[in-house]
């Protein structure tokens, strides 16, 4: 806002002249817990009162609920594999108006640029997206990723407008045994809000999470840990994504224990295109919070005051002179389903985004060293590791067992396919290889390049052909997803964005999404998985049991890579 | 902090390696609204965790209750008349740990060298006091500042660690019909806390006030204005100092009608050191809301958390790991009664201040032209605007009426005294003179250089030569308060320090202050009231309805100077 804006709103507060009445709302005060039968005038994007008000143009809410915009309190935006401003789009139809992301996932991918590029990309688009910078690029030290962040690269983006901290500090080991790197930038940030993301930490090492300075958790799986952590001084995110469980346990427990909900705030975290336009985003996290329990008011203010007051973001979260007229009319606060979205004291129309920019360092994202066709090779001999998926978990575990072969080396068979995960930031060459059970490929490959949290190129398959003929496609399209069978490609969606992100409309991702899923399917991935889900996650080498990454087969359980003579 | 402190406070929670621990306490957790039986873990002024925890130097609570220690919101420390280092003495010993100060009056005086010196005189000091910039100086257009203090001029104290937002908006004025200098503040504050000034505010004004930025208001005078200004997003700070009343009515009314307190605060604004020692400090206000309804946990968080986060003090106002180890233990939370405050992870003991620096700049601020003989020549003609005081009120009635006088001077008699207001910054010679009734002075004079907001030299008496040599006194020991009377100072406190502050030990602050009351009683000023406190208001151009400044007579109703014209 520059300074003739702030004049020009002060003077139209002063003189009642609004250019928007919203007439007849029930609205919503978080500061008082009222709902106060008024009109809402509105000019300059800004809130100038709440009372009586008229003018030429006016919007009727007959009556219905009108609540600030809701504020994801901590999203991945590169999850839900569209670009920002189609991200935007299909939020912004729920009711969020605002959003505290991550850019983890590109910054892992491109680095400081991936950074610059999501601010870039967000300047313009009627959602407002507040970044936290991410805290931990690489995620660890096992894999190798496109870019390594440090608190003094950070530095350059501390005084842009939207970056407001340090984003989820996974890595609680460096945070609470403190190593060079990880230090510097927890005492960068130690006046600023910082994030924390340490599941089932207690005890002597929360305490000790909380001094490095990380104060909000959006991993807790029960009520004892959201009540160990807020004692400690946490505000917790009541997370409700596509892969979430438990919150709504949760979310009971507060309710009937009367814990207060004031450093309580939700967030998606990871969803789904499809499963926001299903059900909803935010203001599906609002349903359920009141369907178990919590009062009405209470719901509300976790996703607008609360998330605006941890972050700092000032005129953001309530309805009230000053602040942005980022609002939404609810038909009642029970579903909250969103009869009319404001942002920036404008209706908001859904589909009116901006195209992507084509930034070439963005856009040219894999970088892959030639491959010979004997690069797949897996010589075995005795015991192998072998990764087994959990069916509908994240979660693996590692067997060791004797495993089919020729000449030497891995024969798929059995339900045992090839996993190949190929460096594709620095056209190094390095491929780890491992064996996998629990996707029962026939005659295919599928492949990905979006693989958490260095993403990496990782391929499955039961051929080395297919499963190269995979890579060969991602490599063509700049990253996506993509399903082969016996030389040809059956589906594909091109992830162009640093290998993460479509640039087509919404609509067209998700039809993608449903080829995909079906081409899956014909090679004998059984209907009801999402195998490129559970391939994103397989290289993720903070979730147990086993994972492989571009250094190989990885036991978390012991935070090392599997070497033969632990096998044999 | 620094780094390696930072390194070793995580490894010393994680690692259960405390300095000091505070056994058997029931602690008052901010976050949970619990109090729980525990000990408190410290280390390096910070606390480590709340739980089972023993070292070789410990502290039995004995079952006290240990809350975080106590933030006055809102506080003008020159107003106490005692140098920072021991107005912090006497505030700790009440359990005040961190103040939000508004250096308002030294920059008055001093411009942005007062900032400095107040910046630099509370950086060791074991009280935390954090600066919000004084927005209006000078406080008016209708008299003469010491300096003038530009956005400009802010800009390079907005990097400092301790200085966290734009003071009190007094001139409402100003923010809400946007004029140049205050428009560039409140732009260049815009993310940050901006405190509020405005009493009475109501409707379309507070409306375009809040628009303008301002979040907080420490002037309300009844419940209906608490309720509106904190629909409209405001924060209230419940101020009890020594001149204020009407709070405790407040109170029961936020108690009985349930008004949520996480929008509430307490301050004291301006409170004697005397009042301090005898009743408290803080902790006096905790005692009066838990006397008037509101829930000791309740009036703890105005104290403590609420503060905190309004001003955006990470790690205060909360024992939780992390946090700074400023607590206090308290015998019940019915009188708040201080047992043992801890500053910084230390227990605090009382006169251990450092003494005051003695910068040559802050000393020498009382700059007067020579004064000639006949220059308290008062000429009367017809009727005279008369300052009539109002008896326990600092408000002021103008009347008019012709008075005695001899060659056509006005000669004091009937109760009548003269009064002048000596520009003190620039020695212009400029004075301001005038009548005033209800200051009964016979054979003397009294005379200050505190004088708000602008703090000129203001000299009462009923003879010049008294007056004079009052001004004299005041000049000769670089500003204070003073007694004359017939050609000999009867009582002198002098305030060198910007001419607003001592630099003795407290004790002999309160002892002076009563000698300058006794003798003030002997020339005529009756008992009971505080003469000292009426003349220092006297020139506020903003208190109803007329005032006196170095530009002369001043109608506030009109806020204009008062001409000779305007009274015949």
């Amino acid at each position: 806002m520059d300074k003739s804006h702030l004049r020009n709103s002060i003077t139209n507060a002063a003189h009642r002249n609004p250019a928007l009445v919203i007439k007849n709302a029930r609205v919503v005060n978080v500061f008082t817990d009222e709902i106060v039968e008024a009109d809402v005038a509105v000019d300059g994007g800004i809130v100038l009162g709440v009372g009586k008000y008229s003018c030429a143009n006016e919007i009727d809410a007959k009556g219905a609920y009108l609540c600030p915009g809701l504020i994801d309190g901590h999203v991945h935006i590169e999850s839900s594999m569209a670009h920002p401003a189609r991200f935007a789009d299909v939020v912004l139809s729920k009711g969020t108006t605002a959003v505290i992301a991550d850019p983890h996932e590109i910054a892992n991918v491109c680095g400081t640029n991936g950074i610059y590029y999501m601010l870039g990309e967000t300047e313009w688009i009627p959602l407002s997206v507040f970044m936290m910078l991410p805290s931990c690029v690489p995620a660890t030290s096992f894999e190798t990723s496109g870019a390594k962040i440090t608190a003094r690269d950070m530095e350059p983006f501390m005084s842009h407008k939207r970056v407001i901290g340090l984003g989820e500090v996974m890595d609680y080991v460096a945070a609470t045994t403190p190593n060079g790197g990880m230090l510097e930038k927890l005492h960068l940030f130690r006046k600023l809000p910082i994030d924390g993301h340490a599941p089932m930490l207690t005890g002597d090492a929360l305490n000790a999470y909380c001094v490095a300075g990380p104060r909000t958790d959006h991993e807790c799986s029960s009520y004892e840990e959201v009540l160990e952590k807020v004692r400690a001084g946490m505000r917790i995110h009541l997370r409700l994504g596509s892969a979430t469980h438990g919150i709504e346990e949760i979310m009971r427990k507060i309710a009937e224990n009367g814990l207060p909900t004031r450093r309580m705030m939700v967030c998606t975290d990871d969803k789904h295109l499809e499963d926001i336009r299903r059900e909803g985003h935010i203001n599906y996290i609002l349903k359920r919070a009141v369907a178990n329990g919590i009062p009405a008011i209470d719901a509300i203010k976790m996703a607008t005051i609360n998330v605006a007051e941890n972050y700092r973001l000032k005129g953001y979260g309530a309805i009230a002179p000053g602040c942005r007229a980022d609002m939404v009319l609810f038909k009642d606060l029970v579903d909250f389903e969103p009869i009319t979205v404001f942002t920036n004291g404008r209706v908001f129309v859904p589909g009116d985004e901006s195209a992507p920019t084509r930034d070439p360092d963005i856009y040219n994202s894999v970088h892959l060293a030639p491959r010979r066709p004997d690069c797949l090779d897996l010589p075995v001999s005795g015991k192998m590791p072998i990764l087994r998926l959990v069916p509908n978990e994240l979660i693996t575990e590692l067997d060791t067992e004797e495993v089919p072969s020729e000449n030497g080396l891995f024969r798929p068979a059995n339900g045992l396919v090839k996993i190949a995960v190929f460096e594709r930031h620095h056209a190094s060459g390095r491929i780890g290889l491992g064996i996998m059970r629990g996707m029962p490929i026939r005659n295919g490959a599928i492949a990905t390049t979006v693989g958490h949290d260095s993403h990496n190129l990782i391929a499955a398959g039961d051929n080395d052909r297919d499963m190269l003929l995979a890579v060969d496609a991602l490599e063509a399209c700049g990253g996506g997803y993509v399903v082969v069978s016996e030389g040809k490609v059956l589906a594909k969606l091109a992830l162009p964005i640093a290998g993460l992100m479509s640039d087509l409309p919404v609509d067209r991702i998700i039809a993608a999404q449903k080829q995909m899923l079906a081409a899956a399917e014909s090679i004998g991935v059984k209907s009801g998985t999402d195998p490129f889900i559970t391939l994103s996650f397989i290289a993720l080498p903070v979730i147990p049991s086993v994972r492989i990454t571009d250094l190989g087969m990885f036991d978390v359980t012991k935070m090392a890579l599997i070497a033969e003579s632990d096998v044999n």
